[in-house]
């Protein structure tokens, strides 16, 4: 291979050197176990799967999936997500007696890149799936567990904002008529361009009310008197519905003990098309993208079971970047020896091992730089020629 | 998609359910600790990486490779093993001052299958790499490690068999002289089809002393003794500097106190172009494969530098396999409330996972079949209607 090709990594590929897989490892340790604490069990499927099931169940952009083709000519994707493996997993093996099923997953998902643009093509996922519960308790849960989750890996400071995919939906309807229209007014709201949005409500011919009811759409953002201020805008029917939801769901955040973390914002839209109901996105310091996000969501049934589901998915990089910098590693010390002394120290390490210490067993004779290598480590010992 | 094609998963690919998650978190957990202790230092690649560079480098079979096409037409593939793409990390990033570097990973690998066999083609590996120090005592510690790790992880019964790459070449070289016969034999013994090797050795036309000499490698199996017995069938050079080797490797062992787990066996070979000197397999119950192999290797060259380095790999399937059945999960209860007591079941649940226990709260109103989910439970409190 040429030397200046033989280093480079796939477009969006990193590797994880030892103090970011560190801190990594700590923060994803942390979030499992409280995971685990809330009862939720932990699953793991392929990073291929076939196209045509949970590639397409995905809802990711068709132009992000990595393809591949097997043997026998099917078209495999690396999986863009976990929840849709999820869903199947759920629908063929889990599901039983119509009951809910608590499920969790820490995994790694692609996304193809077209450019260099620093974003990942491959990140770490940690998220649960609470299957086959409609009642608000359960979107109150999972929120609860993603705020719980986050505090117990050691964010302090972080933010959830909750929608609901209902409302926004019946109001452009209401006004709009059409779906096109509506589509128009939602991909702004998904990408967060408030100004696009505000320009394209404008360039439509509709009342002043009509225009200041979308308007208005933009400042629902606050705690729980934004449901009053919601239902000043809407009509009646499904919009009202989600409404009502919100209400309730405030109400269980808060006896959580957790309304500090949380706010509504009716502005939430997400471009996955399974979403429901109660959507939410987490967000910490100064990172650009949610840390995490999520919703309800209708999936299970593109795998042939009548079940609703809630969940979150946090995304690892995100959430260091928000947390900073921490030193997390052990120091590591460093028992030099040559042969006559080989025993003693492989005793020694063995004993200060049983401490907890992490110990280097370096035999002397493979260290060619020695003064540099022993400034590697936090202390020395060495147990050279004879006793 | 088709109710028959929706729960389909690609050749060789698993999904892996609560149960054996836990299992194999836990032995996960306990051999990383096990290699955190001995110094070494863990680290991530990608999946992903360019054919040219690690797939080429890996020396597993283009037929076994997962490729695809990126957008600029380049080939990528799946990583096939860590090794090939530690060895480019290293080289390009953290070999420095010439000095001996410990590194490790825990992730997984694809092999893709030609048909069903049962062999998977996604599957974990754990493993170290012991980088530039080219000491017998870094071979001696890799085996060590392997050993100890495995003991940690709660594996009692094992055995690594060592040998050497360089016996049996420079023993095929001065009896047969060419390549060609010489790879012919290799490749039964990578097989372990010793039936195959003697029949091949009878097939060729040589002395009778020849011949027994080749035959009698197969029964170089054993403790510190089988030293002497390959000194009589090996005339001179590099063969004879294999069994220096191996002579110093039996001292390190003995002096970690783990000669007990290892003998030698100098049948042992390996499909892998890249090992270079002492290789070792480990073997345990009545698994058919081995559960972890490594040895050493030139690999680092490949990528521009000039370092030779040893290893191990465990397959975390395997290993699971060996350690049987062990029930490992905590038991997990379960609060049920309505509306009226909700605040209050969310406080003894608080109180509950502070003690450590595994808590679900469920919302009564989401359960359809409530004498089927309760008995999912260890133990159950109902925390409903008016207090």
């Amino acid at each position: 291979m040429s030397r200046l090709f033989m280093f480079e990594k796939p477009l969006g590929m990193r590797d994880t050197l030892p103090e970011l897989y560190e801190k990594k490892h700590r923060v994803r340790t942390l979030m499992e176990e409280a995971i685990k604490q809330w009862g939720y069990q932990f699953i793991d499927t392929p990073t291929l799967e076939y196209y045509e099931t949970v590639g397409t169940a995905s809802a990711i952009l068709d132009a992000e999936l990595f393809k591949l083709l097997d043997k026998d000519g099917h078209t495999l994707v690396l999986r863009p997500d976990m929840t849709a493996p999820i869903a199947r997993v759920a629908a063929s093996r889990l599901l039983e007696n119509d009951l809910p099923l608590r499920l969790a997953y820490s995994g790694n998902v692609y996304r193809a890149q077209q450019r260099e643009g620093g974003r990942p093509a491959e990140f770490e996922q940690i998220g649960v799936e609470y299957i086959n519960d409609d009642t608000v308790s359960s979107d109150g849960e999972v929120i609860a567990l993603l705020a719980s989750s986050l505090k117990q890996a050691g964010l302090s400071q972080f933010q959830v904002s909750v929608g609901h995919i209902g409302f926004a939906q019946e109001l452009f309807m209401q006004i709009l008529g059409t779906n096109g229209r509506a589509t128009a007014l939602r991909r702004f709201l998904y990408e967060k361009n408030y100004v696009g949005y505000r320009e394209q409500v404008n360039s439509y011919s509709l009342s002043s009310i009509d225009k200041q009811r979308l308007l208005q759409l933009l400042e629902l953002r606050g705690g729980e008197e934004i449901i009053g201020k919601a239902l000043d805008i809407i009509e009646n029917g499904y919009g009202k519905e989600s409404l009502i939801q919100l209400k309730e769901l405030w109400e269980v955040i808060t006896d959580y003990g957790l309304k500090d973390y949380v706010k509504f914002d009716f502005t939430i839209m997400s471009h996955m098309s399974y979403y429901s109901g109660i959507l939410f996105e987490a967000y910490a310091g100064n990172v650009g993208f949610p840390i995490g996000n999520g919703g309800r969501y209708g999936l299970i049934e593109k795998f042939g079971k009548n079940a609703s589901a809630t969940g979150f998915a946090v995304r690892l990089d995100r959430l260091l970047e928000a947390m900073g910098t921490q030193e997390v590693t052990t120091p590591v010390e460093c028992i030099f020896f040559s042969q006559e002394r080989r025993k003693e120290a492989f005793q020694l390490a063995e004993t200060m091992k049983a401490e907890g210490k992490k110990i280097v067993l370096q035999d002397i004779n493979g260290v060619k730089n020695l003064d540099a290598f022993t400034k590697k480590f936090a202390n020395t010992t060495f147990l050279i020629g004879g006793a």
